[in-house]
Order: structure tokens, then C-alpha cells, then sequence
């Protein structure tokens, strides 16, 4: 180490797809990193020796100041892993407490959307932020709302749920019991669901998601729709100025609550590029009370895929180590 | 002083009817207080004159650390009272600026709302609650958010303004020249809406509101749809309940963000009792993500009328002595 005042830690983001773990350091961010299908960790056990394993080995040379780790209904203040929804996992799992038991390390645990947000706080677009929200637009919504620099947790750990900010009184029903949750419209989850009334409405452009195939292959279908918006599918098109109504709305009841500076996008939708980002901007920026308009920038992450929740699941250990 | 650790300060609460300047301890709250006529602070320098003069009495006899103020459109950041809907000063006044200079004292200056939010975090019902909201349902909406103990302002200031979520797309025009605010629906002014709608309609129990004098008296007309929804009329109980769904909406969306463990009501509608509060907890607690219901108590201000503003304002002094 060069720089005395560089620290390393491991950060681990554990995805429904892959378990992701990286070498993190506070001057170049991530030094390498292994993966796991996350399918092969059918019990908590296994993650935990498997994470185990890679702290022994990285700890060997280097000195760590923890680990962190982002996952899914990960709740900071009890350390525990509670009903994951993409995760063969029952119940709740103790890991900050079974990882430091195993480890020796210090182990600090957040949901995925907060652990990208303090990614981004630390090394991408929140950057010099103390008040920004950061919005990942995947199969579902995930929020982190950072408010004077801290992410805002609330009194239950459960706050940043932009994602069910209900922006449709009485529209579509979301997995959580509600009615118009942002995330029924503004997530692969709502292009799909909006494709499929445009389908069973015969609107214009339904004919191209017309087959078993786009009802069946979610990952599919996905890629089906962006790909159609691009090449100009008019219900495709729909389905995204659809979401970027409701996103708009969303953000804008953000905006009056916690006033950011700015708004952080990562996922999916982002990838539709300006078919997306061009009606959400000016859905947004309409949609906002007069005092914030021209004072909130909505901008895509600019970290490499996957990288804010892994450096931001390190910056819980940094944090941590700094008493914060 | 027999108190050794007992700070004094000057709370100022700058309202559209009267202005009050109290001497308050951190050991016992509000000492003594004075008021004058807002009406007859025509100009700025009348305000600040007043407060010299006040200042310069309590000053004789204490030791004070400082002057809070509370103020409508005060902006903590700028020191700022800028374009006050209800003085008649146009443009931006620097109060902090003018009072410090004139005064000698550390002078510190918020939003009304932020200053009842902090009165209630010192001196009431926030006491105890790193993390809650004080929602001042009078004419409009004031919204005072509290998040790690402190007040939520945001990267410009304008953060925590609750009457400013929409809870109904397309709804009743606002004074921000949005659609569907909460304060179109939550407020005195709401519930006058609500009535006038139903006069208009010829619902039932809206011959009691068909008159001039309910249409030009805007303070009688509240009291009058208070006390006919205590006497049971009908369109005066619809105008609380569509009020009630409509506070419940935004307060649902509140808790999504900031996960309080609690919100303080406080103002004209809360005096209607369960006629208000009964609707108002059932639509609450029923749009809550399921993970906070049974999470968040709904309380009524605890403290004297108009006192929350008052302590807060002074709370701004002791936390600016602090060092916060």
C-alpha cells in the first residue's frame, strides 16, 4: 500500500443470480473479485463458508477492516437476512453474526438499494452529494435515499421504499397488497404488465408480443420490449412513456419530502437510454413543486454494471471502521 | 439560575396574525413571552425594531445564546424570509442578518413548520423519537420532518413539505399550480373545497353552508364545518373523511421514504377529534407497506397551542450554541 491512509475491505452483493464478493479499496475501489451461482447456496451455510473461504484467503495478505454486505430485505440495525424474495431461504438469517463468528471480521449487512446508494455515494454519481436518491429500475424498483450523508434508514430500517411510493390511487396491484405502488408501472415487472393489456387490448404494436414464448420467458420478454421501443413498436413505446409518467411521480414526491440535488438511475429501463430518460425528465421536471424545478439532475449511474452495490457493500465496513 | 446547565434563548414564531417573542429555557420551556399585532409590522425594520427592543429587555437580566425565529417561507440556509404569503413584505428580507447586526445576538432562522417540527423534538410529542414528522394542518399544510434527530431541509432547504405530495393525479388545482396536493383535500382551505363542492351538488346537509356569509368569511366558514360535523351533518363529516383518506394517502407515502415512529398532528382539523383522527388512522394504518403498520403511532400535539413554534424557535438558538 502506497497511500497510508488507504484501507481495503471486502464488499459482497448477493444477488439472485450470483453471489458477488470483491477486494474493495478506499483509493481505487474494487481490486478483484469471484462469484458464485447463487443457486448453489441452497442453505445460508453455504454462503457463509464460501464467504468464509475468500476472507481467509484475501486476509492473508491483506489487512481488512470488515466485510459488508448488500442483500436482499437486509436489515442493517438486527443484521439479519428476513424472507429474501429471490433466495431459497426461509425466515431470517443471521449472517452479520454467523459471517463474524466464522471470520473473526467486523460484519456490517443493508438491503441491495442501500448498499448501491453508498456505492454511489462513495465512488460514482453521488459523489460531493450529502442529499441525492439513487434508483434501481430492475425487476422490481430499489431505493436509497441519502439525506446529509447518511442513508436514510427510519426508525424500523425499513425507509427508502421508493418503489412503493403509490403514484396510481387504486391502479395496479403490487406484490406488497397494495394498489399503484411506482413499481407496478416503472420496472421490467410494469413494461411487461402494461405490454400485456396493450396485448389483450389489440392496441398497435401488440401483434410483435403476441406468442407463449414472451407470456412465459420473464428475462426474455424483457429484452423483447427494449428491444422493440428501439426499433419504434409503438406499444413498446407506451409501456416505457408509461413508466416514465409514473416514475416522474414518484421521484417528484421524493423531491418535496427530502429535497435531493440529485437522482441517481441504474438498471434496466436505464439501458432503453432516451426513450426512457427523455419522458422521465420531462415528467419529472413538470411534476415537481416550483421551488426544486431546475434544481434536481436526474443522471444514469456511471459505475460499471453491478459494481455500486459491491462497493457500497464495503463502504458499510469503511463506515463502520470510521465509528459512523 | 439554579440549574448550572440551563441555557436561555429568544424563540420568535412570525405568523400572519400575531407576532411572539418568548424567553425559553431548556429546563423549563417557555418563561415569558410578548406578542404584537402582525398588522402592524407593515415594514421589516417595524419586526426588527420590536424584536431589538424585546431582545435588549430579557437581555438585561439573562444570559441568552442566541435568537431563534420561525417564520413563514424562512429559509435556515439563507437567513432569509422570502416572498411570506401572509406579511405584507414583499421580496426577501435578511432577518438574520438585519437582527444579528442589530442586536449582537447569534441569530437563527426557519421555516415555521421546522419550527414546530423542532419545538415538538425538544419540549413534546417528538421527544424520544430520532425519527418522526409534525404535520400543522391549518390553512394549508405545514410539514416539519425530523431524521436522525434532525431536521430533514435537503440539498436547497425546501425539504419536508408534506401538504405537497400528490395523493390524487388530476386533482384539485393547488396554490403551487400543481394538481391533487395533499393541502387541496387536508386543510381548512380543503375541507371549505370539499363543502363548496357539495353545495353546488346540492348534497345532503349542504343547506347549512348555502350562504354569503359562509362563501367570504373564510375563518367562520372553518369554524361553522367544525362544529356541523360535531352536530352529525353529513356533508361536513364527508368533507373530514375525504380529508382524512387524503392526509392518510400522503402520510402512507411518507412513511415509505422516511419510516418514522411517529407523526405529531397538530392545528385546526386535529380539534374535530375522532370526527378527523378516527377516519384518519384507519386510512393510515390500512395504506401502510405492510412491514410499518402497527409501526407508526398518529399523536395529537401535546403541547399549549401555538407553543411548538415557539420552543422550536428557540431550539434553533440552543442546537446553533451547540455547535449542530
Amino acid at each position: 500500500m502506497t497511500d497510508p491512509k488507504e484501507l481495503l475491505a471486502l464488499g459482497v452483493d448477493l444477488g439472485g443470480t450470483n453471489a458477488r464478493v470483491a477486494l474493495v479499496s478506499t483509493a481505487t475501489g474494487v481490486v478483484e473479485s469471484e462469484r458464485i451461482a447463487t443457486s448453489s447456496l441452497e442453505r445460508p451455510a453455504q454462503f457463509i463458508d464460501w464467504l468464509t473461504r475468500q476472507t481467509a484467503t484475501w486476509s492473508r495478505d491483506h489487512q481488512l477492516v470488515g466485510v459488508g454486505i448488500g442483500a436482499p430485505n437486509g436489515h442493517h440495525g438486527r443484521g439479519t437476512i428476513e424472507n429474501p424474495p429471490n433466495l431459497p431461504w426461509p425466515g431470517v438469517t443471521p449472517v452479520v453474526a454467523l459471517l463474524a463468528e466464522a471470520t473473526g471480521q467486523r460484519v456490517t449487512l443493508d438491503n441491495d438499494a442501500n448498499a448501491a446508494a453508498l456505492g454511489e455515494a462513495r465512488f460514482g454519481a453521488g459523489l460531493g452529494h450529502e442529499h441525492f436518491a439513487m434508483v434501481t429500475l430492475g425487476t422490481g424498483i430499489g431505493g436509497g435515499v441519502v439525506v446529509d450523508g447518511k442513508v436514510l434508514r427510519g426508525a424500523d430500517g425499513f425507509g427508502g421504499e421508493l418503489g412503493h411510493l403509490i403514484v396510481e390511487p387504486g391502479g395496479r396491484l403490487c406484490g406488497c397488497g397494495r394498489r399503484g405502488c411506482a413499481e407496478t408501472y416503472a420496472s421490467v415487472r410494469g413494461l411487461l404488465a402494461t405490454v400485456r393489456e396493450g396485448v389483450e387490448r389489440g392496441e398497435p404494436g401488440a401483434d410483435a408480443f403476441d406468442d407463449e414464448a414472451f407470456r412465459t420467458d420473464f428475462e426474455a420478454a424483457g429484452r423483447r420490449v427494449g428491444e422493440a421501443a428501439a426499433a419504434g413498436n409503438p406499444l413498446a413505446l407506451r409501456a416505457y412513456a408509461l413508466a416514465a409518467e409514473m416514475l416522474g411521480r414518484a421521484l417528484a414526491d421524493l423531491a418535496s419530502i427530502t429535497a435531493p440535488s440529485r437522482v441517481v438511475l441504474f438498471g434496466g429501463l436505464v439501458l432503453a437510454g432516451d426513450t426512457f430518460l427523455g419522458p422521465l425528465q420531462r415528467h419529472f421536471e413538470a411534476g415537481l413543486l416550483p421551488c426544486h424545478r431546475g434544481q434536481i439532475e436526474l443522471v444514469a449511474s456511471s459505475l460499471p454494471p453491478g459494481h455500486a452495490a459491491l462497493l457500497g457493500a464495503a463502504e458499510l465496513a469503511f463506515r463502520r471502521a470510521a465509528g459512523a
